[in-house]
């Protein structure tokens, strides 16, 4: 390790994160593909089994607060899996001094999240730590669901000749939770696109369409999922950045704080990969539901570079998408 | 609630944490009995799902760390309902500044506990934030075990006549952890008794003796599982004071601290509540493990006062054992 203590990037989700899984947990534990989800055997069935914990600071942002982000990322973990979500289990951290008025809105922001998904919250726990240790609320949540996509889906499950989609523009989590963000506050119309993806995932999975591999592009975003995906199936990927939906009002956020896009935390996207000659029925079965109404092809999987994912630009060019290091946005989630 | 904001105590185990749960999170979620383990069908086997969050300050404590405390705790969990534990998520909170040396310690104990056990980490995540947002290191796991008991067992079952049989003397998890914390340290010998019951559990699970209900004594100690079985059964439960468990540099230290033996956490004592003619059968299971070498019965469940558990002291009186408030000891596991 090139640090002898813990840095804020060391959880971003970038190459940080990845040297911290690596080099101490891998080793230490049984992680197998390091996908979104494991799946095991349990009663003949498929259980596919998640945890996140949410530090997203602050706790209340445009679009979505904590409780509904506890909800969805977890969810969304398990649907990217092939996995129906079943249940969760609530894991609170709070601050002494926390208006009891905040933990009740969260709460009920989890309650009804996790009631549109057809999820419930079976089993919890509450810490409480003194003021100053913590910053209002922490949340964990571990979720169970049952695998019903009849072939594997995974990062290593990718083949040269396969398709990208997307299922909308990225980098709106993000910068929601920035603009709000103490100390860095900024007018703009940007909502948190935080939001459940099961119902599209099981639409998807309904359509017969072969599906190689899923994601939901948070913590890194766009960038990290498919450096993830090239390295885990040592495939190339090239994205067109012509074809990247990006709204105006990202792109002038991301102009001004010079953040990329590519590597802002999205919350209710999904990256699709899928058999090229499928993608256009991935397109139409992700624009059935409101959530993609904006799917588009984004870019294919290539024989080389191995391992490596690259942007090929809007004058014709092409560059590497680096892993981003994660120090750019501490506690987006 | 009679409070606007978050207290300690709200964490601590006791008669606030009760209230914020039945206030604020059973309406909102589907928590059922309250037991250690939410249990659901999966795939024709019945399913224990459970969570706690691990804040132990100070996170190395004499006879353990936060790391072996999450393995312990959760697994512990499982195995009070009846249930083999097989997996755990980890959810860890970093404070940006940890040493990564005490990182890697942390890690090796949750692996070498994990691996005594018998159960594998199989997913986890790690969030980071700013240096004066958390105390070096908040813990998340969650576990899911196969429930193996014939019976149902939970706090719901027990009937009068029946016996309450301790593994062993109470009040260690507490007190040493107690003795390193910053501001009260003190001498003493004691050492954290934290440890995995599923071995335990197991033996007397085929023992065949007629088990009600098990719980590990923890947050609240064994006064908070005797308040908490008495009122889910609507019973009476009597303890001998003259019975308990007690060791000389526990009590001691409870006499400096004003503390009450009855509400200092455990992490490594199992109670049992079975049918009374088979109170010896459970005494010698447990016996016959090195764990439960101090087994003894403590106790019976009685007719009246329904809902209440009551002391019976060395002199011959009786004393209603409250549920502690939870103020006392923060941060204890």
């Amino acid at each position: 390790m090139k640090h002898d203590r813990i840095l804020l990037a060391h959880g971003g989700g970038g190459s940080l994160t990845h040297e911290l899984i690596e080099r101490v947990f891998a080793p230490a534990f049984d992680l197998g593909a390091m996908d979104d989800s494991a799946v095991r055997e349990f009663g003949g069935e498929r259980l596919a089994f998640t945890t996140d914990s949410y530090v997203v600071q602050p706790y209340f942002f445009p679009g979505g607060d904590i409780g509904k982000l506890a909800v969805c990322g977890t969810v969304n973990d398990l649907a990217v899996q092939g996995a129906q979500p079943l249940w969760l289990s609530l894991g609170l951290i709070l601050e002494e001094g926390l208006p009891l008025a905040d933990l009740e809105k969260i709460i009920a922001s989890i309650q009804k999240t996790a009631a549109e998904v057809g999820v419930t919250v079976v089993t919890g726990d509450t810490k409480v730590v003194e003021r100053g240790k913590c910053d209002g609320i922490y949340i964990n949540t571990a979720g169970i669901g049952r695998v019903v996509s009849r072939q594997p889906v995974g990062g290593a499950q990718l083949r040269p000749g396969d398709a990208v989609v997307l299922s909308g523009p990225i980098g709106e989590h993000g910068i929601a939770v920035l603009s709000r963000r103490a100390g860095i506050a900024f007018q703009t119309s940007v909502v948190s696109d935080c939001a459940p993806l099961w119902q599209m995932v099981k639409i998807l999975l309904a359509s017969g369409a072969d599906i190689h591999a899923m994601r939901d592009p948070t913590r890194g975003g766009l960038a990290t999922t498919v450096c993830d995906f090239a390295r885990a199936s040592q495939v190339g990927i090239r994205l067109q950045e012509t074809a990247l939906p990006i709204s105006p009002a990202v792109q002038g956020a991301c102009d001004l704080l010079g953040l990329d896009p590519l590597s802002i935390a999205n919350e209710g996207k999904l990256v699709v990969v899928c058999r090229g000659s499928d993608a256009d029925q991935v397109v139409q079965a992700l624009r059935s539901v409101p959530l993609g109404r904006g799917a588009v092809v984004i870019g294919e999987v290539i024989e080389k570079p191995k391992g490596l994912a690259v942007l090929r630009t809007a004058i014709g060019g092409e560059r590497i998408i680096d892993l981003p290091t994660g120090e750019d946005l501490p506690r987006i989630c």
